[in-house]
């Protein structure tokens, strides 16, 4: 996993850069290797991740081995063609020019699951909400997926997969539950724009049209925090 | 909501300084307001995150209305004793030192929501993990809650709540789920080391403990990304 000729990264970028440079990374894989070190700050980072009563729920298995990649990428192409099968025509031609993957192309694999055993009996803040605990993971995906993103490195999210096939091909214990497979890796480049809007899939929204006053109903214009008022 | 007086803050931090700034907050908050532009920015920093098949399924509603947070708060108590109630001793005295919420002291309250009907029917990625909706939601807040930190502000994730409660007090529809409470604004500093480690309820653990190799089972030491081993 180490790589002596390995470029150390700039680190300089602003946390928005950061964010807006972050793309779901499918086709630019380079598939060279990824620095030990710089490894272990991603998975720090996601580590330091908050959680629902302290209770840092996540693991993480990192997925090297050929045999068990190709075992999951075939699932994942059948859960593909599952998908596939409920789409309109329409549809169906815009998803065919769509990769959902790059799991041998990545360099690494990265499991991340979620342990509602950690911290228990009584995790604090877990009592109303049980899912609180899944949002933890999420939360630390999210720290990995930008570290990664200053470290030049892309991440893309796979999630056409069965949870039982993936805990069974890694050996999950009971009640374990996997949240991501993550392809990790150095890339060509990261697009500028999502692969689904390049691909015509769907469009962003604009902020605008997510933001709220006091209650669901109230978008009232004098309050809007629009772009024609601000800047 | 703005603020003449307001400084703005450095954003010359690292991710990785503002990974590790960044705390659960509630006793710190100022009440001070926060500024438009800023609370602007760091909701476009939530509404950049990823989403499965670029569905964007999250809304933020912005609760200044005291009304509101005061009722919400009432409801956060009987909570808070509800959980108390299945502590034994021993934690119940550690537990009553905790402050688990500034829903008053903080300057705002973002209520982030989840519409599992944005981008249906078909949401690319989410045919066999539905649920994937949701963890979206998650990164969207971890990116709010890091672009808060560059700026200074203060956030708490409160998940003392019933969701029906929440959904009712803020005229939510029906299907839309509430994800989590944030308080956010201005605060006096931020602690090093997080509430709950301080105040002795669970301390962090180390990184090394929650890494696999390939399987779950596969720990072995001479793969380990140990602290030992680098640095």
């Amino acid at each position: 996993m180490t790589s002596d000729s390995y470029t150390f990264a700039k680190n300089s970028m602003s946390l928005y850069d950061i964010i807006n440079k972050r793309r779901d990374v499918r086709a630019q894989f380079s598939g060279e290797s990824i620095d030990t070190n710089i490894l272990k700050k991603i998975l720090q980072a996601a580590h330091s991740a908050p959680s629902v009563g302290l209770s840092q729920p996540w693991d993480f298995i990192l997925i090297e081995s050929e045999s068990i990649r190709k075992q999951f990428k075939e699932h994942v192409e059948i859960e593909r063609e599952s998908f596939n099968n409920v789409l309109d025509n329409d549809r169906k031609g815009i998803f065919a020019n769509i990769k959902i993957e790059g799991i041998l192309e990545s360099s690494l694999g990265i499991v991340v699951t979620y342990d509602p055993k950690r911290g228990s009996p009584a995790v604090l803040g877990r009592n109303t909400i049980d899912e609180a605990g899944i949002y933890s993971v999420c939360l630390a995906i999210e720290n990995l997926w930008l570290a990664a993103t200053a470290e030049n490195l892309g991440v893309g999210w796979v999630s056409f997969y069965k949870e039982e096939f993936l805990a069974e091909l890694i050996n999950l214990p009971n009640g374990i539950k996997p949240i991501a497979w993550l392809c990790v890796g150095p890339v060509t480049h990261l697009e500028t724009v999502p692969d689904l809007e390049r691909f015509k899939w769907r469009k962003r929204m604009s902020l605008d049209d997510v933001v709220h006053y006091d209650s669901w109903n109230n978008r009232s214009l004098e309050n809007k925090i629009s772009d024609e008022k601000l800047d």
